[in-house]
């Protein structure tokens, strides 16, 4: 037996994950560990995919509620979407098979803001948790639990949970220890207090959850990476909006708007955001903070080249080499990352607090500003709001980036009225693409219209816009927010017809 | 001259309305004093107008830019709009004249949550601040300046303006001192703080403004009312929703998710939201506490009664009858209610530590819990978002209110997709309207359509809702959030083509 359980009592609760998934009945609700692909349980949900499949062949009702920190990976939410297994799925999701249960109508999805969903938990407002599954890289002789590659809501889910199982996993480094801060201040109103963080390398909690002996029903061995997927090259149009962006921050400092390294930088997962880091890199800021939610491969290298002093946040979501160097080289980046519970990473608190810069990618703005993060043509869910509404709605400065354009030119990501709002004008305060950048600040909507179209639309989708816009200032009677009703989907509908938003 | 103003420098500055009004330039951005039509300046803003009307009479360009705490008044609002004299507005309105020069394209109106707009103008997003103007109602020999019935954006107003002008009214109760806590602790990232409030009854700062004699131009001597408007008999829809309301709280007591004596309550202005309170006065609930915008009458009537121990907000909104009574009985009524700026009245991190119980009208809801508060029929902005926001995403219960029809039965307040969002469904706990309640917490979209049409639509309009949901959900590829994006507005157009949303 693996020397990594180093708790007598406990070692005597390990079993294999089919041994485990037969402790979970039909109707479990249950908090599964995992943010962005990393620290997910890894060979329980297949087994537990395996007793559902059974159960349905047999002709028996099988499903589970389940609830993580953010996405998984295929198999955690593909095993188990993938057998018709999740009645409720919440707050977020990216795998492919899972989105398509959840759009063809097999699993009920509840699309929760990222630092809410524990929140809501505590609060008892999505019923009794029967079961936390999570991931460790070791439990210490005082049965301590040390996780892993994410936090996410591990800890609400042991807490509030009536069982555990727990997958201690040898391919995460041991030297993960004192990388995580758990906050352990967390109480129901009236008793909640301030959360004593003023600068994102404040520690505030311990570096282990805690865990009831007495709930772990079983502890499962595993062996197995976290889903790291490659990085694509950054590409010109990301190059060029995280350009814009860069610029705009320096202009923000000239005006003494922002101290010169900057303010706190919210990072997303993916492209541009990897560009923005890259950008960074090569620029002559130093002593750069970050507070957010994922530490990607980019964050890694500012690390590196000594720009960033701390980076916060719930988890890594890095590629299969820059794993492997966190991996052998844990004991040096956890002095300059900081892994926290998704309550914090995301609370409005800290990052109202904090100033933080917000950058989130987006499917879809409109000429005034409402931005969609979620829906595809109004009805089909890609991945969920995330913590994109937790540090918009709070950040210092709040920013949405996307291509101008989708799908080789055939979709505009700058339309009349956008067809699901994730974020409101209200809220909205930069948007760019490759074609430039709108700054909205102090702007009325008919004083961003013109602005958006023009820098951010793609030429191709500019004189439609204005034509939409035009005649909707001249017809419509009341001017605040002009719009024409019966064309405002025009776009998407053309897009649902013809394959295209081009006429 | 008055023995309000006890400091000599500052009894130097009195002069008249006029004097002070032609000090202001074209172009001028001013932070008035005002919210929901109290503590607003009462004289020198029609003087402004008749300046204004004189440059235009000449064909002089001449506006100012007009920030507030939020609604104010026809002396100030009214009379600005009404000579054209206000290029753009902010943060919030609700005059009929100022509404419909922003709805006739006259004034540009920037809608911003009434905690971000202070916070903006520190920031300097919204371009140097030349004048506040703002109400006293008396300067203490040190030359602390006691403001009346309402706090708003004066601190800061007066703290970022270059230039300050002081109406010192008699009207109001000199013995208001004491009630007010004006909040010094603002800084801007990185050196912000924790809000040291985890009760509504803290006190955290002091009891008048500081005022930078320096900066001081004008003060002016008045002696007129508030904008006090009687408030209507309690109707028996507003009895209803204020009953599912309670009893939802009651509920929610029961299952131990909630204290006996609640907590804090957030309370509109307005006929449903004098129910509520109404209701609890004749509850048997004690040793409640408000944390909200606005006192009205309905929360005097608690204090008095001895239910309600403290509350807490930005400004009065009382009837004229509920105004005298505070005038004559302020010194009683400063030891349970505090009177904070709206930066701290409606700030996330408050409301989200107090667990407030935050419930709001709203112009429509969708059947996925989408809100719309501010615009009727997608273009015409009624009000603006105010406060509602903040409350929404933060408190402990997020509810919206509203009867489920309006002018006369033709249009529904449930729609199959509202015309402009101000809260998403990933904020919107709880939908109430006469017919009765839907408690959206923890569902996805498909679970909550059928329950929205028929716990809250109108009966006339229930098959219709049914229908477009069933072919939605039948016809629509994607079942995540079923719509026909065709049909989506149809209840909209058939009103603005027939003057009713009925078929």
């Amino acid at each position: 037996m693996s020397d990594r359980i180093a708790n007598e009592a406990l070692r005597q609760k390990v079993m294999s994950a089919d041994d485990a998934a037969s402790l979970i009945h039909d109707g479990a609700q249950i908090g599964f560990g995992g943010f962005t692909g990393s620290g997910y349980p890894k060979e329980f949900p297949p087994a537990l995919a395996k007793r559902i499949k059974a159960a349905h062949e047999k002709g028996e009702h099988f499903t589970v509620n389940a609830f993580t920190g953010a996405s998984t990976a295929p198999e955690l939410d593909g095993e188990l979407a993938g057998v018709d297994g999740i009645g409720l799925r919440s707050p977020y999701q990216s795998d492919p098979v899972m989105r398509a249960k959840i759009n063809d109508g097999t699993s009920y999805y509840a699309d929760i803001h990222l630092s809410q969903f524990g929140m809501q938990i505590r609060q008892g407002f999505f019923g009794n948790l029967d079961f936390a599954v999570i991931e460790a890289t070791k439990i210490t002789a005082d049965g301590n639990v040390i996780p892993t590659s994410s936090v996410g809501n591990n800890a609400v889910y042991v807490e509030k949970a009536d069982k555990i199982i727990i997958e201690v996993n040898d391919w995460q480094s041991e030297d993960l220890e004192g990388m995580h801060d758990i906050y352990y201040g967390f109480a129901l109103p009236p008793n909640r207090v301030p959360i004593p963080i003023t600068h994102p390398g404040d520690r505030i909690g311990e570096t282990y959850l805690r865990v009831p002996q007495n709930k772990v029903v079983a502890i499962i061995e595993t062996h197995d990476p976290d889903r790291n997927s490659p990085f694509k090259p950054i590409d010109e149009d990301s190059h060029k909006i995280a350009g814009y962006l860069l610029d705009f921050y320096a202009n923000e400092v000239e005006h003494g708007r922002m101290p010169k390294n900057l303010l706190p930088l919210q990072s997303g997962v993916g492209n541009i955001p990897n560009a923005v880091l890259d950008g960074l890199l090569h620029s002559d800021l130093d002593h750069l903070t970050s507070y957010t939610e994922v530490i990607q491969d980019g964050m890694v290298d500012l690390i590196d080249a000594g720009k960033v002093d701390v980076a916060s946040a719930t988890a890594f979501s890095l590629s299969p080499d820059y794993a492997h160097k966190m991996n052998e080289n844990a004991a040096f980046y956890r002095n300059h990352i900081i892994l926290r519970p998704q309550e914090i990473s995301n609370h409005p608190e800290v990052i109202r607090r904090l100033g933080v810069l917000g950058a989130n990618g987006m499917i879809e703005a409109d000429i005034y500003g409402n931005v969609n993060s979620t829906h595809v043509m109004g009805s089909r869910m890609m991945n969920g709001v995330g913590g994109s509404g937790d540090f918009t709605r709070n950040a210092f400065i709040s920013a949405f980036v996307s291509p101008s354009t989708a799908k080789g030119g055939k979709i505009s990501a700058i339309v009349p009225m956008v067809s699901h709002v994730d974020h409101t004008e209200h809220d909205t305060m930069v948007i760019i693409t490759e074609q430039g950048i709108a700054d909205l600040r102090g702007l009325a909507p008919r004083q961003r219209a013109p602005k958006i179209i023009d820098n951010c639309a793609h030429p191709d989708y500019r004189a439609a816009l204005h034509d939409y816009y035009d005649r909707a200032l001249r017809d419509c009677k009341f001017k605040q927010t002009p719009h024409l009703l019966d064309e405002a989907y025009a776009f998407h509908r053309r897009f649902l017809e013809t394959g295209t938003m081009q006429a």
